[in-house]
């Protein structure tokens, strides 16, 4: 690396990363669902590492952490660094983690390399980024950005009841630190989740953007009946019109694939779902995507699920509807790593997010952008999910002279 | 009626139908699921009846109850009617309940009528036909014939854990009458469950039998993988793969309707089941009935279903498959009634039971047949199942009066 450049730990960095692996392990991966007993020893364990380095750490109302280095100027908008510690039921040992990770490795590094930044730079843990647990994705920074309300997401409730007001208090991460401070420039390092990157051999990936992402819940209404001598044609079988929409909305998926979209159901809730009795009521959630525009598999599935009820002979409703990822990087901040990549590989790409990440929701907010690493075959939400070390200190090498070099403006 | 034959108190068995309608009263119907505390007052209510009329009243090991008027010689096999008194989550007040209830009227009919028997009469009730609880009907008459374990059968499970041992150790209805005992005859009185009768105006349904009713359980595996960045092409998405099975389920019943056929997928396990992850283990149930023969649909089906694991990508396994409805009902016993039945109505018809019934189970053993009383629109497995009591009361004198033949013989 030549001069002006400054390089990570590359083995302090693994060694977090393999003592988080070691938290809520499980298959070879990690289950470590946001506000869970693994959840708080892991937090546990990223506070203290910040306190052991002497930064300041602290703790918002929805669980967020941050830990801070300071710079010459408290008063200045800080340089973040931000991703997730939870995972989904089958997750990974990195996906989230490695950013937030990085983001502590970095604060570290400069601190190994002397430098007195103009601006302070924190590397912040989101809270509940998977939303497996209350079926919603990036509460954390949702929340600290104002863009859900805080007392209706502390009463939103898991499967058990428990709302996440309580599973925060009880794990003890309900703090004061203020919300919604500005930052001057939002990064987030991840890996990338899919397998272009594994597939064409590139190790640092400057992401541009975000895929158009877009997600329907539905509810079908049927009426019970018995499955036997009920005839055919008297049935409103709500489960039979749930099918048709997820087996259509997989065709449509199919269909525009070669455009790289992709469409998924993931998940479906049938009552009474019982033998013998015909389904009256399922909610099903319909996910889309798009590198450029989803309004025509919108237009599809819109199409798809009308036919889809009216040949089950039931009723529908939309009664919740997501997007993200239409605001775009930062220019800027995407030139600067483009010119600054190749100091680090020679195997660099340009890439778009296809998967959801705190970053978006900054996006609009300060300069913000991101960078991806490798992962193996591009498996991910699943245990199976693997780096190549060597692959990926050259991005997070990215990341910290980034940070560098913009917090000591 | 003429002289020879005899009739019911129609006002006493409709008193005993609104009692028991008052047990586990739910949204205009029942919901009185086997094991349970309604099912044990209903229980209690049906064998207090019965010894306030001087019965005897016994429980077998699986909680089956018999009511029994003792005839001349104790040592013939009975005649038995039987049916149930457990309902669905979202069951009438007359599915199973009036065959219960029916054949304990015509117990009492017999003693009002001074009636002494060759043989003893017993009324009924089988434990959890529906088999809402335990994703297992008929239950009852299935121990009862030896036709499953019992032990197996104690240890199935709920989804709270409960064992059918402590949940009939709960409600106090583990006995030690014998098992298996013969038969001289076994009826069925039950509402059709379809609209046909009610269609065509009739009011007594000679049933010859049964359709061909088939099941199977499919399990498809898939893998985990994140809803976002996995191409379409190299997912294995069993939720996809499930959702082809049960449109194309549908699409079967739908193409052979106009030879009445029926088919159906109600329960469907979904795992993980949760946003933003391809679910990699899925299962469902499949019904389908023909009123001759499944096999042209079996075999469609189970093209169907290697098509949908192959458009998922997906592998499968038929984990556990049915059938039933195969064994004929008594010739001599079902032209007897057919003999008989113009005595009580001019609105006779002769049909086939759709629906699951404890008689099928009997067909092979003794003479065993059905009679069929109209549903209002053919409405079950729904509060709104209901009767008019003008249109079963036929139905219900035709039974008293094979019984009185056949018991005097």
């Amino acid at each position: 690396m030549s001069e002006n450049l400054i390089a990570i730990n590359q083995d302090r960095l693994w060694g977090m990363l393999m003592r988080s692996a070691e938290i809520g392990a499980f298959n070879g991966g990690l289950r470590r669902i946001a506000f869970t007993r693994e959840d708080k020893e892991m937090r546990d364990q990223f506070c203290q590492w910040g306190r052991e380095a002497d930064f300041k750490v602290s703790v918002d109302a929805i669980g967020n952490i941050f830990i801070r280095r300071e710079g010459k100027n408290p008063e200045l908008p800080p340089i973040a660094m931000g991703s997730h510690l939870d995972t989904t039921v089958h997750g990974g040992r990195f996906d989230g983690i490695l950013g937030v990770l990085a983001g502590l490795e970095v604060l570290l590094s400069l601190e190994d390399a002397g430098i007195e930044t103009e601006r302070a730079v924190e590397a912040i843990c989101w809270s509940d980024e998977e939303g497996t647990r209350y079926n919603n994705s990036m509460l954390g920074s949702y929340v600290y950005l104002g863009k859900r309300d805080l007392e209706e997401v502390y009463a939103l409730k898991d499967v058990d009841g428990i709302t996440v007001k309580e599973a925060l208090e009880e794990i003890g991460y309900i703090g004061d630190a203020p919300m919604n401070r500005p930052f001057h420039t939002f990064l987030e390092l991840h890996i990338e989740q899919g397998p272009i990157m594994y597939d064409t051999n590139t190790n640092i990936g400057v992401v541009t953007g975000s895929y158009d992402v877009r997600g329907m819940r539905i509810r079908f209404k049927g009426e019970t009946c018995h499955v036997g001598p009920t005839p055919m044609e008297r049935r409103k079988n709500a489960l039979a019109a749930a099918a048709y929409m997820i087996a259509a909305t997989n065709d449509i998926g199919l269909k525009w694939m070669h455009e790289s979209a992709k469409t998924t159901c993931s998940k479906i809730n049938v009552y009474p779902n019982k033998y013998a009795i015909v389904a009256n009521q399922v909610e099903i959630g319909i996910d889309y995507r798009h590198p450029e525009c989803s309004d025509r598999m919108h237009e599809e599935l819109l199409a798809a699920l009308e036919e889809a009820a009216r040949k089950a002979n039931c009723e529908y409703e939309i009664y919740d509807a997501y997007l993200f990822g239409q605001d775009k990087f930062c220019a800027d901040l995407v030139q600067e790593m483009r010119e600054l990549a190749p100091r680090f590989s020679d195997r660099v790409t340009e890439l778009l997010g296809q998967a959801g990440h705190d970053a978006y929701n900054f996006a609009a907010r300060c300069p913000t952008a991101m960078i991806f690493t490798p992962c193996v075959n591009g498996y991910t939400h699943n245990e199976r999910e693997d780096i190549v070390p060597e692959e990926t200190w050259p991005g997070v090498n990215l990341l910290l002279n980034i940070v560098r070099n913009r917090a000591c403006r």
